[in-house]
C-alpha cells in the first residue's frame, strides 16, 4: 500500500493512475479510506456533479460519451463515474458499455471509471460520494455519475447529483414504465434519446402529461425540461448542455446547490455511520454476551422470542459498548 | 387499523383478507408490525421456503405457476410472495407477470401476493422474512419467493430460503451472465428452462462447467442438480420437485434446516436493528446537539470535517442517547 497522503498528492496533479487506485481504495472499503477521504477534504466541492440515468437500452453510455465531448469541446477536465450494482466485479464488468467510450480513452483530461458496489457493507450511497471525492480532487470540472440499472437504489445515487439526467427512449408505455421505476421524481432534466424513431414526440407528449400530473410547483421552482436528442450523431446535446447550464444558474441563484450537496453529505455520512454500526453487530455475533446475534437468531427460530425484541436487544447491545 | 390479534387469529384460520392485510402491514412498515410479528410467532417454522430467483426472460412466473400446480397436486397450501425490489408500487405492479398465475387465482388454497420494497428503510432483508412468517402462520406448507431483477438484494433475498432455485434459459453466455451477477454461488437446484430451445443442452454444459470450477465440496456435502424444463408445457417439473424433495430430505438429515433458518432470522433482526438506529438518526438530524446530522453535513459541504469524523460523531449521539 502506498502511502496515502502520496496518492493523494499525486491524483491532484492529475496522475490518472493514483486516482485510480483511490477509487479502487472505495471499492474494497479500505481501510486507509478514512485518511485518504481526510486528506482530500480541502480539494473537494468543485466539480458540478451530473447523474445520468434511465432503463436499459435507452442509450446512456452514449449519451454519457457524448456529454463528455460537449464538455471537453469547452476545455473543461471530465470524469466519467459508471456505477454497476448488479456486479460483483469491478473494471472489467462494465467492458461492453464502455466501448463507447473508448474516444476518449486517450484524453488525459478525460477519466473514465466503473465502480462495483460488491454487495459491501455501505452500498451505493457510501461508495459514491466518496469516489466522487476523489475526481473532484482530482482537478475534475465536471463528473457524470453513470448508474447501470434501475433498481431504487440506483435511482437515488443519481438523485444524489447536483443535477440529475433521466433518459428515456421511443417505446410505448417507457414513461409509464419510468414512473413505476421512481425516476419521474428525481430529474431536473429529462431526455427522449433516439427521437429519430417512431414515437418519439408521442413519449414526449406522454412524459409532459405524467410530469404535469400531481405537480405542485411555487414560483421560482425548476421546471423540468424535456430535450430531444439523437446521442449516437451528437443531435440535440447542445440542447442538453444548454439545459445543464440553465439547471446550474439555478441552483447557484437559489442555493439549491448547497442544499443538494448537503443532502448527498448526509447520505454519506448516514451510510458511514450505518456501516460502522453493522460491523459492530458482525462483532457482536461470536460475543460471549447475552445479546449476541447467533444467540438472538437461535431465539427467534425457537420461537422464544420475536425478532423486534431480540433487535432490540442487539441495539442495546451496541450502544452500551 | 383492526385489532392486530384478531387479524392475526384470522390469517390463522386462512382467511385470504387477513394475510393480505398483515402483508401490508410489512410492506407499509407499519408501527403496529411489532405487535403482529410478537402475535404470530408461535405458529411459524412449519413452511419449507422455497427462493426462485435469475434473470428476466427465463420463465420465473411461468416456472413458479408450474410448481404450485405440482404442490397442489400433493394437496399442500402454497403461498407465492414474488418481490419486486425496482416497484414503489405493490400489487398492481406485476400484474403482467402475474397473469400466469391466474389459473391458481380461484384456489383457497393458494395465497399469491406480490409486494414492493418502496425503499423503506430496511430493505428486502427487512421485509421478506416478516411476510414469510405471515404465510407460514396461515398454514402454508410452502412458500415460494420469487424475486424480479437480478441485483445483488435479490440475489441475497433468494439465499434466504430453506432452498434457492436459479433458472437459467438457453442462450449464449447466459451462464456466464449468472456467474457475473452473483447467482451461481447460492443455487441449491440449478434449472435449465425453455429446453426445447436450441443451446438447452450447451447451458447445461457450460453451468456444470462453471459450477465444478472451484468446487471445494466436502463428502456429505449438496451438490447442486442441474434440470431441464419447459415450464410452460409443465415438462421437467416433477424432476424439480424431486430435487426439491431431496434437498429438504438433505437440510433435515444434517441440520442444514436450522442452520439456513438460523442465517435468516439473523439478517431479519440485523434488519430491524439497522432500520431502529436509522431512524434514531434521523431523529438526530433535528436535534439540538452539536452531534444533529444537518449540523455534520454542512461542515463535510464546508470541508471543515471529513464524513468519517462526521460518522464518528454521529454514532456517538446515538449510543449515548
Amino acid at each position: 500500500m502506498a502511502d496515502v497522503g502520496h496518492l493523494v498528492e499525486r491524483a491532484r496533479q492529475g496522475d490518472a493512475r493514483a486516482v485510480a487506485r483511490l477509487i479502487s481504495l472505495v471499492e474494497d472499503a479500505s481501510p486507509s479510506l478514512r485518511e485518504a477521504m481526510a486528506a482530500l477534504m480541502p480539494y473537494g466541492g468543485k466539480a458540478a456533479v451530473v447523474g445520468v440515468t434511465g432503463a436499459p437500452g435507452v442509450g446512456k453510455s452514449t449519451s454519457t460519451s457524448a456529454l463528455v465531448t460537449g464538455y471537453r469541446a469547452r476545455g473543461a477536465r471530465v470524469g466519467v463515474l459508471a456505477v454497476d450494482p448488479s456486479s460483483p466485479f469491478s473494471g472489467g464488468a462494465l467492458l461492453g458499455d464502455r466501448v463507447r467510450m473508448q474516444e476518449h480513452a486517450l484524453d488525459r483530461n478525460v477519466y473514465i471509471r466503473s465502480m462495483a458496489s460488491r454487495g459491501h457493507l455501505g452500498g451505493l450511497s457510501w461508495s459514491t460520494p466518496q469516489a466522487l471525492r476523489v475526481l473532484d480532487a482530482a482537478g475534475c470540472d465536471v463528473v457524470l455519475v453513470e448508474t447501470v440499472g434501475v433498481g431504487q437504489s440506483e435511482v437515488e445515487v443519481a438523485a444524489l447529483a447536483d443535477t440529475t439526467v433521466v433518459l428515456l427512449a421511443p417505446g410505448m408505455g417507457d414513461a409509464i414504465q419510468a414512473a413505476k421505476a421512481g425516476i419521474l421524481e428525481v430529474g431536473d432534466i429529462y431526455v427522449v434519446n433516439k427521437a429519430d424513431r417512431d414515437g418519439a414526440d408521442a413519449t414526449v407528449r406522454e412524459l409532459r402529461h405524467m410530469l404535469t400530473l400531481g405537480e405542485r410547483r411555487a414560483p421560482g421552482d425548476w421546471r423540468p425540461p424535456i430535450v430531444k436528442t439523437v446521442a449516437a450523431r451528437g443531435e440535440g446535446m447542445q440542447d442538453v448542455l444548454d439545459a445543464l447550464d440553465a439547471h446550474r444558474n439555478w441552483l447557484d441563484r437559489t442555493g439549491g446547490l448547497n442544499r443538494r450537496r448537503t443532502r448527498r453529505a448526509a447520505a454519506e455520512i448516514e451510510a458511514i455511520a450505518l456501516a460502522a454500526l453493522r460491523t459492530r453487530m458482525g462483532d457482536l455475533r461470536s460475543s460471549r454476551s447475552s445479546a449476541g446475534l447467533d444467540e438472538l437468531s437461535a431465539a427467534v427460530v425457537a420461537g422464544k422470542t420475536d425478532p423486534y425484541a431480540a433487535a432490540d436487544r442487539l441495539v442495546e447491545g451496541l450502544t452500551s459498548g
